[in-house]
């Protein structure tokens, strides 16, 4: 039976989604969660594997067992496990799917949410949970940055050295940059992401806010394909996987 | 000269606001930074002694130093030493006030947030930042009970027993419930309120909306006049010091 299942973590004491050799991933709380309540080691795939540090607020992901369970008991079986563990991740939705969904492979789009605390004073209660910038940000610049990202492009200026992608090019749907309060919210919709893109792609829109760079310098930073002319990868702990539609 | 100050603080960690013996205190922390700061001993004095685990998204303090400095520097200079011992209090605005103004006698009126997450899965973005209830709450039952606590009443069925108030007469101006998703947030404004007393009015209020009590209980409740008849002392985690008006 394969099961999908949506999951909301907090990453910054975690090494990722992907089981490494030391720490908590997400996949191994959730593989040890299974293997407690119902015995079977199962393989647990994520719609994306986000770094170490990242957040998610449904993360989707879906795994085989051959026992039928009723998915609401599966969510409470997962999570009692996941509490006694201390672990920072909990199962919001369960359900039974058919042998054919893939959360990876059927996904029609994902979308991530990138917080930015901008003010003076530092952040306390938000601590790991955004990217604190105390130097003002001009947001409507960021917003006129932003729109040359919009569309099909190579994005090799947006990409991590480590991405093993076939392919720079990437549509990137949707970048919407909204301003509340001291908080500035990105949210960005692909299809696929290259690895690091959404945090490249706000640590250069960053550097636009501050005045770094121009709106328009983003464009000649895309055409440029070359990573060292776009800003630093923006801190993890200010993004989080959003949503998955399939 | 006086400095009224304006802080947020995650309460998790905290003795409280009150300086202990033990234990990290907003007030100890703050005073070290002062001494820190400018090397002088000055008493810090808060609109609303918080206790261990509630947070603060505005508490309002004020203390004395002998120095004239730029609001803007103490701010700055607070906020570094905080840093410097990774202190989860963090100084938001800072003024030169007149030797007459004090944080707490000053204080015309104080508003609390309450915030519950109201779901079938445990949090883990907002842990220790909110009261999850996992059974469902009528949100309009809980509004149509808390009706009966506006106004000026004896509070002494919602009063823990270590209250060192003279009485406990209060006027509550306002306690305004709003659901937004899975979450519940408690709005709560008085010119002063007993000790426990908001905590103990959310966890009265979370019994009205799982159905242990009927709303008009509510009155009765607190024509009782004993701490006995009212429902437990909602935990900490979900409480903020909101907003102080002078």
């Amino acid at each position: 039976m394969r099961y999908k299942i949506e999951i909301e973590y907090d990453g910054t004491n975690l090494v990722g989604w992907q089981k490494q050799r030391e720490g908590d991933s997400v996949q191994s709380l959730l593989s040890q969660a299974i293997k407690d309540f119902c015995g079977e080691d199962a393989e647990v795939f994520g719609a994306g594997r986000t770094d170490a540090g990242v957040h998610a607020i449904a993360q989707t992901a879906h795994f085989d067992i051959s026992k039928e369970v009723e998915p609401f008991k599966l969510r409470e079986g997962l999570n009692y496990y996941l509490r006694t563990y201390d672990a920072p991740v909990s199962v919001l939705t369960a359900e039974q799917v058919s042998a054919d969904f893939h959360s990876r492979f059927s996904a029609q789009s994902r979308s991530y949410i990138y917080r930015i605390l901008n003010r003076r004073a530092p952040a306390v209660l938000e601590k790991n949970r955004v990217w604190w910038v105390p130097v003002s940000l001009d947001v409507e610049k960021m917003k006129e940055g932003a729109k040359y990202l919009i569309g099909h492009h190579d994005f090799t200026s947006f990409r991590a050295a480590e991405c093993q992608a076939l392919s720079p090019m990437k549509t990137l749907d949707k970048i919407e940059i909204e301003q509340c309060g001291d908080e500035i919210k990105f949210y960005v919709e692909a299809k696929s992401f290259l690895y690091h893109q959404v945090r490249n792609i706000v640590g250069t829109l960053k550097m636009v806010g501050d005045g770094h760079l121009k709106p328009e310098d983003v464009k000649e930073i895309l055409e440029a394909k070359d990573r060292k002319k776009a800003g630093p990868t923006a801190p993890a702990c200010g993004l989080y996987f959003y949503h998955v539609k399939y």
